[in-house]
């Protein structure tokens, strides 16, 4: 397990639920924008809100931005220390530094700035910003990790340990290899992500491949699903990814079959009606919507809540057991029926 | 590597590129129906296509069937051997049973009439349908794994090595643990899926998951992503999961940054023009689409095209160099004149 590390009001590692994050797409200086995309971004589930810090203006509206928002506020630094200095002194509940564009004496600076102040930091190590020194390497997911390591051990060394360690690369492949490696070098939460995965079509695919992947084998502690969408595109993507692995039980999951020449009958249709109906309802529940009998019994026996059709008929399991059987006509209504008792 | 099964004009496990599939949401007997789904998800990127054969109507309507696709078919059988008998008859290139469903004796038989008749077998077994004495087990990937090898060494002990396995299970965490298991047990190519997975919504994402960890380690040599949905959607996602972690290069992969307060420039429209454009492009080539410089030109720079905003300008890299600077207002038509050059 790793260690705790509490970023504002939410505590990430230690066994805490794996916390979702997203950014903010437009400028820190913008205001309004921001608390509009964070609002929208926590109603969908998010987190932790991160916003980039390019410049000391926007540095100065975190504190504005911080009051506006019931988020955690990571601000997002890149080439210049005393930014991060300054988010960090305008409340920001973390900064997000990348040591392929931050000097040491700079990094030195800041690890006693942020102690001070007790603000912690994400080493957050980038594929595409790599230092000068790993760049080159033919072994890229080790560059990664030594980048992220060399940091963290320069910030051990002047006493500092809230720490937050990323390691993204935009190919799902050698983010996977690179997690798995630091994941054994350092006791610190992980950040994981795909970075710069592209369009929602084709990134939450990507991403959920390779956080899947890591998610599944207990790697780690907060996510953000990188999209060129919208924040609230990231947070649902990432949200369901965390249901799809198991970390996020709160929720309706329909397990429903694909259909296949045994059933006639629109089992996705009826599926994605149960799906639509209960999408808001925060209860850990299982319906199962199925075509048959092949797998029907056997998976709607083993849900909250079940259907499976057979010819002309649909029977309907309850808790295991066959609640009872109707016609095939009868059987979406018989089901919404059961779903609205079980959701009193 | 696991040994090579071939499947029709398709070579499966042996080092052999991941195969795609999908399954008939028709009745076998709706001969036009089938041929026309078959078309669509050859069309859409599919290798083998599976049909549902639950009775020996369905079983006459193969020899048709395979006929008017150029695909290997699969006949999907539960229950009742001798329809998987009577199939392999009618030239289905590969029958799938599910040893949940089918009794020892008939096992035997069947597996000498597939050795007589040369075709494979695919034992698939499933979570909602795993045989009697491992239903209640309480680890249930070891139960999915157990189920299956008891068939494959049922077949072995008859001299039959013509075999294809598959684990499936509706959670994330159960295929890949019963993946894991399997892959060390046997040597025979492993056709990957998560049943039931539900609605495209949600279904693709949990298939990423559990089928990407799998891929990323070298497991699966067959795919197939079951959603409730048309069989070119499931085609479509597995193309697409092949293509992120890595095992199908011949595309125009887009890397998009998601955008921040860094960059004013819609850069995920232009990223989603850029992907739509090359869409049936089946050329190995990479293009980034990045909004400034903090990952941008190292991004670009490893890509065969790229393009940097930064302030009112933007840098197109081609093979690594930067091709040339432009004002933003220039940018996507200069980008989109070095694709096509790219594309001649």
């Amino acid at each position: 397990m790793k260690r705790t590390v509490k970023i504002g009001g939410v505590s990430v590692g230690g066994g805490n639920p794996v916390a979702v994050q997203t950014m903010a797409k437009a400028a820190a200086t913008d205001i309004k924008a921001i608390i509009e995309q964070a609002a929208a971004a926590k109603e969908a589930g998010c987190d932790i809100f991160r916003v980039a810090v390019p410049d000391m203006s926007a540095a100065a509206a975190l504190r504005e931005i911080r009051r506006n928002i019931d988020m955690p506020l990571v601000a997002d630094i890149h080439f210049d220390y005393k930014l991060a200095i300054a988010a960090a002194k305008n409340r920001a509940d973390k900064v997000r530094i990348n040591p392929g564009n931050i000097k040491k004496a700079g990094l030195k600076e800041l690890t006693a700035a942020l102690k001070d102040l007790r603000v912690p930091v994400r080493v957050g190590v980038n594929g595409g910003s790599l230092e000068k020194s790993y760049k080159n390497s033919s072994d890229r997911a080790s560059a990664l990790a030594s980048s992220a390591m060399d940091a963290i051990r320069l910030m051990e060394d002047l006493g500092f340990y809230d720490i937050v360690a990323s390691l993204k690369s935009s190919s799902a492949a050698e983010t996977v290899a690179a997690y798995r490696q630091i994941d054994k070098l350092c006791q610190y939460p992980l950040h994981i992500g795909v970075t710069e995965a592209g369009t929602p079509e084709r990134g939450i695919i990507k991403s959920a491949a390779a956080l899947g992947s890591l998610l599944l084998d207990g790697i780690g502690d907060t996510v953000r699903i990188s999209l060129a969408a919208d924040p609230t595109a990231e947070v649902k993507a990432a949200r369901e990814l965390l249901r799809a692995v198991g970390l996020d039980k709160s929720f309706v999951e329909v397990i429903a079959c694909p259909r296949c020449g045994r059933c006639g009958y629109d089992v996705g249709g009826l599926a994605q009606k149960v799906e639509d109906y209960t999408r808001n309802v925060k209860k850990p529940l299982k319906i199962a919507v199925m075509g048959c009998v092949v797998n029907g019994s056997g998976e709607a026996g083993a849900c909250d809540l079940g259907i499976a059709f057979g010819g002309d008929k649909a029977v309907v399991f309850k808790d295991g057991s066959v609640l009872k059987t109707v016609g095939a006509d009868d059987a979406e209504g018989c089901l919404f029926e059961e779903i609205k008792k079980l959701l009193l």
